[in-house]
Order: C-alpha cells, then sequence, then structure tokens
C-alpha cells in the first residue's frame, strides 16, 4: 500500500509537533508538509529537536501548503473554523485538534467560547474524535473533531457508569490535575520556569471550557462539575471523578461495569492493584503513550465511587486519539504507530 | 524572661525536625534535648543538614530524656500514648504532634486508627491544637494534641461557611494534594526517588483518617468526603473543597464570611485576585512559612463554591501551628518565632 | 525467522526492566523467562507497571531458569561472575549489564572494584559492549559485557578526538550530571524523595569506578579525571568533557573529526546549533531512547574544548546498548527495537 | 537608632523582590519606595506574593522616586552606569546589584561586556560587594557594586587555596550548575516550563561573563576555565572547581587552608562530612540563606583536589550579600536580617 500523504498546519506547538512525532512512526502515514508561520524556513527539528535523525522536513507557510491525503489541523482554537474554506480543498480528509468542531450545540458552544460559532453550517460533516464512544461514526470519517485533553481524561472516567444507567443521586466533581504542555508552546509569565516550577495553580475551579464536551457526551445529564489544576509537571493529566453507586452495588458490580464497557479498548487499562506502589492510575506511567489507565475505589458507607484516569493530554489527549480516530477511520489496525509501551522508571 | 528549655522527643524525623528549626528562631524557647534512636551520639546536623552553624546539640536517647518545660513529642503514631507515663513527669508542658491524642470520641478513633486508643482516660487533657479553631481553650494550655496537616487544610477552608450556618444541600467534596515530606523521613519503595519524582498516586481515595478530625472540628454534620493525593512536591498541601451556597448567596457574601471568620488571624490570607498569575491560593508560595493562604471561586450557575486553601505540611500542618500554640499557650505575641515570609520565585 | 527466546536475570530492576521493555518490541525477539528472587510469582507488571497490556509474564526464581537462546544478566556488580558457571549452560549468547567483565586488566579491577576478580580465566570470552568503538568484535559476539552508563557518555564524548590523535597537553576533566535511576531500583536514604528532588550531590568527586573503562578504552593514555554529581533528574546523563586543541585547529576540525568517526552512527547526533533553546545535548531530549547527542564549543584563546554528551543512562547508558550490541552480533538490523525517538517537550 | 530608608529600582525582578524580602525583615531598614515601571500602580505582591501580608507599598515608577539613605539599583545590565547621574542624588548609599560597576579594568569590561564601560570616571568609586573578600573596604562604603552569582561561587571556592598561594601547575576548571531564577523574572522560550523542566543546557560551555570578575578578585593570575550549566531547579548553584596541591600537601593542609582563611565568617560553613547523605555542599540546603556551604575532596594520585560550593544565587549571590555588605558598610551586626536557616527537606 502506498502511504497517504499528511500535512500538518500549526506544526511548532505541542499538539501538531506531537502528531508529526506519531505520524513519522506510522507505516501507513508519510508526512510531507508541515507549517509555521513564525518558523518558516527553519528544519522542523529546530523546534522538535526530539525528531533529530527522523526527519528533514523544513517549516513552510500555510501559504504554501499544496494538497494532502490528510490535512491536521493543529491551530489555536478558532482558526480552523475560520478560515475552513482555505483547507477544505486541500485534502480528502481533515482533522481537527482545536475545539473549532467538537460542540454540536450552538448555544453551549457560545456559552462556553464566548463567541457565536464561526461556522455553524459545517458542524454537522464532523465527528467527534474520541474512539471509545464513536468508534462506528468515525469508520469512513472524512471530518474528524479530536476530544479535548482534559474532556477526554474525564469522559472515560465517566462513561462506563453513566452508559450503564447507574442513577447518580448526588452531584458529581470532577478534578484534573493537568501538566504544563497543555497551555501550549508560547511563553507566558504563567508558565515561566521559576514560576511554574514546583507550583499548583487552580487555574479553572469553575467553569471550565470542556465541561461543553462532557455536556455532549455523557448520557443522563446528571450535574456535573469541573475543577482544574495545574500541576508542576509537563505532561498528563490525572483525573479524579467523583460518583455514586446506589446501596447493593458492590465493587463486582463496578469492576463488571468497567469490563463490559471497556473489556475490548485496545488503549484502556484498568488498573487496580491491592498491594504495591502502583495501585492506581499515574499519568507518570502513560506518558508519551495512548493509553488511558483508568481505576475506582468504593467507599462503601456512602455509596461514593472514586474513578480515576490518568492520560497523557499530548498523546491520548490529543494527537494519539487523533492517529486512532484515523487508524478506525481508514480501517487500519487501530494501535498503527501507537505502539510505545512508556517509560518505568 | 529566661527562655523555657524544650526537648524534642524523635527529633530525627521531619516534624521533629522542624520544630527544632522553629524552635532555634524562637526568642524565648531553648531546645536542649532532642532524641533519635536511630542517631544518638550524632549531631543533630547530620541528620538535618539546613542547622549546620546553628546548633551542636548531639542526638541522645529517649531513656536519657532530663526534665524540661516543654516537651514535643515527634513519634510515629500511637507512641505518645503509649509511654505517656514516660513523658508525663519530665515536662510541665506537653505537645504531641501525632494523631494520639486528637480525637475525644473513642469509636471515633477506634474506627479510623484500627484499634482500641491505648490511655482513654488521658483524652480530655489535651486542646486540639488548631489556634484559629481553639484559641481560647489553647490559653494556659499544658497538653496540646496538634492538628493533622491535612486536616488543617481542609478544616481551615470549610470552617467559616460550616461555622455561620450556610447549609450544604449537597455532600461537601475536598481533595488534597499532599507532598512527600508528609510520608515522613523513613526511605520506602513508594517514595523511592525515581518513582515519586513526577507521580501522581491517589494514595487515600476514599478513608482517610484526618476525616476523624473534620468530623470532630466541623460545625453541621454535612456529609464530606475527602480524596488525597500525593504529588510530585516536597512540602506543601493544595486543598480545593467543594461546598454550595444557598440562591441569593453572593460572592460579597462569602468575602464576608471569610472576613469575618478570619479578618484578624495572623496567620491566614485571603487569596483571590482577578489578574496576574498569582491569583489563588499555592503550597509553593507558603513554603516554610506558617501562612495558609485561602481563596474561592463561585459557580453562581450551581451555587458551587471551590474553596481553596494551601499550607505547609510540616509548618502550619505541623510544627508551625505548634509552635503558634505554645505561643498562645503562653501568653507570648501568637507569631514569635514565625516570621519567615516565604520565597519568591 | 523464528524469534530468539530471552531470559531477563535480575528482572526487576531498572536495568533489567529497561531491557525488557526494549525486548518485548524486538521483532525478534521473545522474552520467555525473567527472574526476580523477591518477587518471584508477581506479574512482571506489578513491578514495572508501564509493560500492563504488553505481557502476561511472571517473575520466577533464578533457580527456575531454563534454557533460552539469550541470557541477560541484569545482577548486582559480581554476581556475574560469581555465578557464571550456572548460567553458562543455560544460553549460546550472554549479555552481562554488569561491571564484571568489562575490564580486561586484573590489576585495574581490583583498584576500582576493591577485590581480586571473581572469574580471571573468563575475562577474555567476553567483548566490552560498545558498539561505536567495539562494532566489528560485537559481530558474533556470544558474551557481551556492556559498558557502564557514566562510561559511556564520557567516552562517546572523549573518543573522536582523541582516537584522531589531537594532542591533549593538558589534563582532561570530565564532570557528569546523573539521573536517580542510574542508582538502581531500591529505595535509600540517598534516594528518599524529600531529600533528593530538588538537590545536588557530587556524590563521586574522584574515583569514579568507570574511570577504570576510560582508561582501557580511550586512546592516548592522557591524564583524564572524573566528577559525577547526582542530580533531581530520574533518567540521563549530561556529561561535559574539557578537551585542548593544539593552535590553528579550528572549530571546522573539530567538526570533521566528529563527522569522521561518528558520520554513519546511528545512535550518534552531532547537535550544535547556533540560535534557539536546544543548541547542545540535552539528556531531557534522548530520555527513553538509544540516541547519545554529541556537541562541542571552542574557547579559541586557550584552545579548550568542551565537548557535550547526553545520553538516557538506562538505554544507550545500559539496555539500549545491549540491544544494539546484540544486532550487531546476530547480524540484524542495528535499529532494531531502538526506534523511540524521544518525547519533545 | 531610627531604620534608615530603602529604596528599590527594579522591584519587580527577582534580585529586587529578593532584597526587597530581606529588608522587610530587617530590623534597622525601612522600604519606603519600589520602583517598576511596568507594574506601576500594582501592590507589590501582586508581583511578589510571598509578602502579603508583610507590605502593602505599591510599586511606582523611576521618575517617582524621592530621596532616601539608601538607594537599592536591580536593573538589567547596563541601566545603572547609564542612567547614574539620576541615582545619585537620591542616596547617600548605593548598592547596584548590576554587574555595571564590578570591573575595574576597562579593557577586561569591554571584552566581556561587549561595549565601552558607559561611565569609567565613575568606577573607582565602588568598592566590589564580596564581603569575604572586601570586609575592610566596605566598612564606611557609600557605593557597592554587588558582586555576581556564578562569579561568587567560583570565587569563594578558590580563593582560599590561591589566596596562601598553594601553586597551580595545571589549569583550573570550574563547572557550575545554574537554576533558572538566574535568567531573570521575564518569560522567555528557554524558561518556558515544558521546555525547562527536567532540561540541563550548558548555556556557557565557554566565554562565561562572571570570568571577568574571577580574573580580577582571585591572586596568582592562574589559568581558569568556566563552563555554566543551567539546571532544572529554580535556585541555587552548584560549583564544582578543579585545583591542585603539590606533592606532600594533604587533606589536613586543605582544611586548614579553608579553616584559616574563612575560620572566622558568618556565613561560610566548610561541609564535609564522611557519612551519611548529606557529606557535602548541596544548592537545596542554602536555599534562602546567605550560606555558602564549601567541602572539597581529594584525588591523592593526580593531586587534583575537587573544591565544591552552594549558595542561593539571589541570596548570598545577589540580594543576601548586598545585605551583608550593607551590614558591614554601617557597621551594624553582619548577621542582621540575614537569619534564616533554610529548610529541610
Amino acid at each position: 500500500m502506498s502511504k497517504l500523504k499528511v500535512g500538518i498546519v500549526g506544526g511548532s506547538g505541542y499538539a501538531g509537533g506531537e502528531f508529526l512525532r506519531l505520524a513519522l512512526g506510522h507505516p501507513n502515514l508519510e508526512v510531507t508538509q508541515v507549517t509555521s508561520e513564525r518558523n518558516a524556513g527553519d528544519p522542523i527539528t529546530f523546534v522538535h529537536p526530539n525528531l533529530r535523525g527522523r526527519t528533514n522536513l523544513k517549516f513552510r507557510r500555510m501559504a504554501d501548503l499544496e494538497p494532502v491525503d490528510v490535512l491536521v489541523l493543529a491551530l489555536p482554537h478558532g482558526n480552523a473554523a475560520k478560515r475552513f474554506s482555505q483547507f477544505a480543498g486541500l485534502a480528502d480528509t481533515i482533522i481537527d485538534l482545536s475545539a473549532d468542531f467538537r460542540i454540536k450545540d450552538l448555544d453551549l458552544y457560545k456559552k462556553y467560547y464566548d463567541e457565536d460559532h464561526p461556522a455553524p453550517d459545517l458542524i454537522d460533516q464532523w465527528v467527534y474524535g474520541n474512539p471509545e464512544l464513536h468508534r462506528e461514526e468515525l469508520k469512513g470519517a472524512k471530518r474528524i473533531a479530536c476530544a479535548g485533553c482534559f474532556a477526554t481524561s474525564a469522559i472515560l472516567a465517566l462513561y462506563p457508569l453513566l452508559k450503564l444507567g447507574v442513577p447518580q443521586p448526588k452531584d458529581i466533581i470532577v478534578t484534573g490535575l493537568v501538566g504544563s504542555s497543555a497551555a501550549g508552546a508560547s511563553a507566558t509569565d504563567a508558565s515561566h520556569h521559576p514560576e511554574r516550577d514546583n507550583s499548583y495553580r487552580v487555574y479553572s475551579a469553575t467553569g471550565h471550557r470542556h465541561y461543553a464536551e462532557l455536556h455532549q457526551e455523557l448520557p443522563g445529564n446528571f450535574p456535573i462539575h469541573l475543577t482544574a489544576i495545574a500541576g508542576p509537571h509537563v505532561r498528563g493529566i490525572l483525573t479524579t471523578a467523583q460518583l455514586w453507586i446506589p446501596d447493593g452495588y458492590s465493587e463486582r458490580d463496578v469492576w463488571g461495569a468497567f469490563r463490559e464497557v471497556y473489556g475490548s479498548e485496545p488503549f484502556i487499562r484498568i488498573v487496580k492493584v491491592r498491594k504495591g506502589i502502583h495501585r492506581y492510575p499515574d499519568p507518570k506511567l502513560v506518558s508519551g503513550t495512548n493509553y488511558c489507565d483508568i481505576g475506582f475505589e468504593i467507599d462503601q458507607d456512602s455509596g461514593r465511587v472514586v474513578v480515576m484516569s490518568a492520560i497523557d493530554n499530548l498523546v491520548k489527549g490529543t494527537a494519539g486519539h487523533a492517529i486512532q480516530s484515523l487508524n478506525i477511520a481508514q480501517g487500519w489496525e487501530e494501535t498503527l504507530g501507537l505502539e510505545f509501551a512508556g517509560l518505568h522508571p
């Protein structure tokens, strides 16, 4: 089979760079173009030094894009929608890593993104890029709007119990610990190393935008509340979700729920071990991988279930599930290009 | 005034070492004895190298303790109670940094500490060492049972709204991020640097022992749930508490509540800034200090209030509020020996 | 081709675990046995949680080893040599990750390892496992004694100029910054996270054992001095080597030397960029990979050349060059199983 | 005694902020003005949140400065000299934290700062602010040019043996590990947390500007070479200096040299312990303090002495020795305002 040609728009950021890393190791993909207005003319490895020896590509301007098979948009939010006509003619398959086409409900979009959707007519073309929830729709998809990183960690934690209709008598509280890479590649006061190192900042106590994705994707319409904290690490999200089980619902039942929903998922691992130091999901252990590790613990006194999930925000939260979604869309083995097992320690 | 003579039992651990550091800088205290069975005979600075040039004391054995004015017990949980008769004759004032005498309710103690209380007759002598809640009782106190570190961060976050009787229609969820120093000075597999660095572990999703302290200390008897996560930092706890306000209760009202309850507290700072990168409490900024920084954010749609608190677990969570409590007990200026402002960056 | 069966002795440590990770992803290898006395009976993933979903193997005792094609010894120094008769019958090819068979000179061994060599008759069977210096000898080799990690970073930095006979009028000073994983998987006071985090310790100002390897491997017999510092990171070594060039020797000449010696090496990248933030080797960028990045800077006033090298101590410093050496020994593509590009950021 | 009034010019940076922190805790100083063009009008605590509850001062513009007793210049290099006429009339005592007036030799200045000195006539008024080398000159000084941070760590390591005339037959190599705070408070690509975290960058392999200070301050005019590496920590410099002792010069002699030169220094601690994990200087242990810890190890085979020093670059490397120098200048107790012992762990 000849390889599909891939172009990456906005390839100097972390999302685009991560897609590039994964695509360079994918047997069915060939990256032929990567854009960066700021770094046009520079070798890609000037920005992504991990790829030294792996590619000789140079950044080009967006204006110089030529047709490819797959175009990946890794632009700041708003750009994919506003410039979509420019991109639509360039590729049969378009993958957007931004939030632009994730939300189907225009009011919900407006509430969380503070403006009217720039291209409402286009929204219906897009499949929400979460393979575990939308595998069937992704088959053959030509427009994939990849899920947000914190949204992915929260949705994958909450989905099994809600999908199986476990009633939620009390509000669901979700707390996420997010690494600094999630804020992007541009230096800011908040990301200045002397300030960020060793620091924890509650950057979104309430009102996190990814709530819109949870609202759209999760069954049951239960009250869910998000709090997001920026931690001192670079990659990874640890999410704890506080849910509820009814009287008589045992640990075995929760195990059963997770097995039923995720039993055949290639990138979800149920992590719940009785002893040792690796008893529950830890973002350190999925760094660089497409895994979402999920565990849970039950407080039988109150019926509270703490579901924990760990992902790498740039992989399973962004570029990895983009590749996974593309593999599904093309009918390829779902794990192609996503084989990295992660490091220990 | 002549200085009070201080002995520290269990001074090679982090809690004892921190009390020692603070006591060495306290104008009214003179540390004369520090015990460590393991390090007896070694200079104290062998274990606490920050104190080089500050003290020439050597560790001695517990068996060699001589009478002092103030005896500080920094022993593993259970030891203070079990060996109390040994300590009682040595000092007029005894401060215990362990959990042994914090809990007044014997059943509650048994549930969370998995054994009958070793010295139930002694419990009533002790004042719970949280200055903000027990200042009056601490005046003149001779037995101070210092509050737990995670408990302190949670109680100080929850106290104002609950004390003022703000009704809680929904369960309260508390999530704590705790540094590695909270687990003590003994090397374990879990604390091995290659494993712990860059790692987040939910070490107590449910059933945290400090719940007993919240149950005892907080008004209202509302359902409260704790989840504790070990983060990759050394010192500090960031706690987020999800509480609720009724319709019509404004941000101004919450400000008012915190001001009313904490307005004259020397070590509580309300941190809530509209701009910049230091908008809310961050444990980095209180490292080494006795401050508890507290902030909040309201989700008006749901009446959810996210209260955040940040402390240094070894200072405001352990040795610092021990000193603060002692200052109160002795009728001294409450901030004596606790003047360090903290570092930035 | 049928896969070679691999057994790993001492597989609960970091070196053995890293070999296991790489071997599981190697198309020509099948790991069939992994030993750990301490963890016998436990799933391998209990110790190496990154391998969840990749292997169902359980640890077995050394006494239960069965014959394989390749036996990898990842034991504390001294064990491979002392128990060699036990291992010799089990496999055609044996790879030792310890220091036991690296040093050919018995006096040198005794000086740096403080005992007579336990098996002097066996030393000549072994090839020193540094592919860049011993590629020809490694072809067909059945006994491979893999080079030490700090030694590898230092030797690869120093080799080109010394091999090409650039005279060294002054002593060569080598300083290494080594991550905590290099000290192994056993928890110690020195590796206790609260102590090690954020700390720099000169653990070997003089007398580093790996000097023996430099003495043996490097041409010219110039005075070389090593200082090793433990840094607050987990993986990686950054080495700076202070060498000298004669008058008239230009930057171009040094470029030429590195190109001549390493121009066709698959895992050495010369990193020397004029602008940007990634101008020189950084161990962060080779984490998890088999790369050794090498750069240099010249002080024309003094003829000093600072050569910098960066490796992952567990990969290019241990398990990675073991795999690379095995690939060479077997006549396979040298990069098999070593394709991971590393992460950014 | 009435307190001296202090103004800080450029108080939003890390050096100015650190001087402010120390001055606020100094019994003889009262900070009355702090300037920041960028933050004029903002409370100081907006930038330095550690000082919440310690000061209500707001930043003002430089143009609004009023006369004070002591003016501290914490401006980017070049500004103090270029604008000196503006500052000279404002205060009797002026302390400059920049490099502007450190170097007496105009050619040396030009070589390392790439321009002619902007105010050569003023240089002779200034005393180089290193208390250990210039205590006598500092007494009564009105113009103090504080030493550079890396220079301080290197000079204090090298000074004893060179001052005592120990001959240096071979070149001296100095390697420094410098934290991110040394690069200042402005966010840059190089300081972006995802890039800097866990990273080691040789930012000055050769040609470090602080060489000019070593050249000026150290006796003997021996060849000295500097290499500086940016480490993943925030505060602190660990310096290793490779010196030489003649045959017959014993460890006892080196001990004697350090004791002779530093025996009565209030802020230098000789750290050399035979056992335990804190055997040598570690910048972690002096964080926030004015200590310079110094240790050494001898390689008797070669006569090499590795001298190690650890300082906090913002304290003993900048604002701390500024306070110490001011204390000396004013005839006060040298340790006033510098009592913080540092933290462990």
